[in-house]
């Protein structure tokens, strides 16, 4: 039995070394690193301990080697991954700009990364797993829609849960298909790992309690942890709350943290370590993956994390 | 009147810093750099003084800007080029291997550049122009060969004239749809800028001369100039042939010479230049252009080149 299944998209993320430049003018990038939120959350997974397997298609190149290798030597069961020469690995290009934005010029919907569907679920895979994890970025295209879809199905009736981390971007309010798809999601899940600007999405302006209690009320949610990046984290179940600080560390690239984090909550909860210990380490995997250039790049052990807690200093 | 028509694939390369690295591990990357064959041959055909078009599309990215914007400043009529969000803009990846071979992830069938076929043909560009430009590059897809033959029509019967640089690839080799392409090309071409590796493909083993002259005596080419890199070019028209020299340089970067090399070539030609100053030029052309690293980076202005001729020393 595995304990986590992650699905979706499998990226090269080539980054501007430069804070200011552009796309417009050549410059120095670095890269390929690989990439893909729920690569990024299965590599943590695995990394800090779970077993972990993943669903999804890359290119037979190069980038796809990267990141199939990455996978398999952090300890992710690769088998559900499809390699195909039909079309390239899917690619992404940040710029970093200086007021704190980033630019990207994605290539997904026309590659590997897309050719996944209902028949890419592995009924083994999906009806055997503790838990299935859902990336709101994978919610892209009518064929990952199907595939997360059917996978939802299986890991329901193999009595799995489902966590779920929105990530809401822009053009999920201008797609009707998307926006069916995250509410589908939302209906089917137990564990909601929110940003303050997916709870926004969610409720509107409510406070944060009022929004969060609003979803309890509407959603078979029996956990929601909204990530508040460098603030820590605020832990809610229908009995309490807690609010975990995070850790300070110099950012030297935010890509993927929030991956990193739930990577490391699911599993920890998939080992049967308690909340408090489990959402502390969270913190810490998301600051630890602050600090090092490219997605997965800070992805840690538990130990590594034990050690970073040990000597780190919380923000208060 | 335009003198000079080039058309097919823009892309944005971008380029391994170290010779040795790989795509399977994180490294650095330097881009993106403008470039296509026909968009190189284009900006430097323009930059020697023609007046060149170019039929294109690029996605509404930042590598499209890139390279729309270059060929702009560089004095193309970027006119025929069209612009879509529907897939981003191509995107070749290249690393330079230690036994001097390179390696390429390429997305191009599946980008901007593939939107072209017969209907991106502005008649009043390819009816009135005087040369008309084709790289065998740009014959991978069948919307892309559907756009080559239409505009040789339309060039055909405003009486312009054919070159072609077949530029032979290994797909070429089973793809039937690509060869036939290839030979159509041939069949229509006054200026044949083959490479010695496109001259086998077309003649097998038979050296140079023979293969010229089976050239000569089954098709309608007026002139073929073989392009053997750092070695110079050999001219040959029906009555006679002329090798002329290249320069010592050191390479820095082999991309995009020859497709310099033929848009000085023809860009002299279309300005009435005589033919072993053409020549000459478009060697330094290439010469200057493995000089710097970047697909068109060392693109080059006629007084450019001419001070590079008066200063550098010429193979033997």
């Amino acid at each position: 039995m595995t304990d986590i299944l992650s699905m979706g998209e499998l990226l090269a993320e080539i980054m501007a070394e430069r804070v200011g430049q552009t796309f417009t003018e050549p410059g120095v990038f670095l890269g390929p690193y690989p990439s893909g939120a729920p690569a990024i959350f299965a590599d943590q997974a695995a990394k800090t301990g779970a077993s972990v397997a993943f669903i999804g298609c890359a290119g037979e190149d190069g980038f796809g080697d990267l990141i199939v290798n990455r996978l398999r030597d952090d300890g992710v069961d690769v088998s559900g991954i499809t390699r195909t020469d039909e079309l390239p690995t899917g690619t992404a290009f940040v710029t970093y700009q200086e007021d704190g934005s980033r630019e990207f010029i994605f290539n997904i919907g026309n590659s590997a990364a897309a050719l996944i569907d209902a028949d890419s679920v592995d009924p083994a895979l999906a009806g055997g797993c503790r838990y299935f994890h859902v990336m709101g970025s994978s919610l892209g295209s009518s064929g990952s829609i199907a595939a997360v879809k059917r996978a939802l199905e299986l890991v329901k009736q193999g009595d799995g849960k489902v966590s779920f981390d929105p990530n809401i971007r822009p053009e999920v309010l201008t797609s009707p298909v998307i926006s069916e798809a995250i509410h589908h999601v939302l209906k089917e899940c137990d564990i909601l790992l929110p940003s303050e600007a997916d709870l926004q999405y969610f409720c509107g302006d409510a406070p944060e309690r009022e929004a969060v209690a609003t979803l309890f009320d509407s959603h078979r949610l029996e956990m929601i942890v909204v990530k508040n990046a460098a603030e820590g984290c605020v832990y809610y179940d229908r009995t309490r709350s807690l609010h975990v600080p995070s850790f300070q560390v110099a950012e030297v690239d935010p890509t993927g943290a929030g991956d990193c984090f739930g990577g490391t909550l699911i599993s920890c909860l998939a080992q049967g370590i308690d909340i408090e210990r489990a959402l502390t380490l969270a913190n810490a995997a998301g600051a630890m993956a602050v600090s090092e250039r490219g997605p997965m790049e800070g992805n840690t052990t538990l130990s590594e994390l034990d050690r970073f807690i040990d000597s780190a200093e919380r923000h208060v």
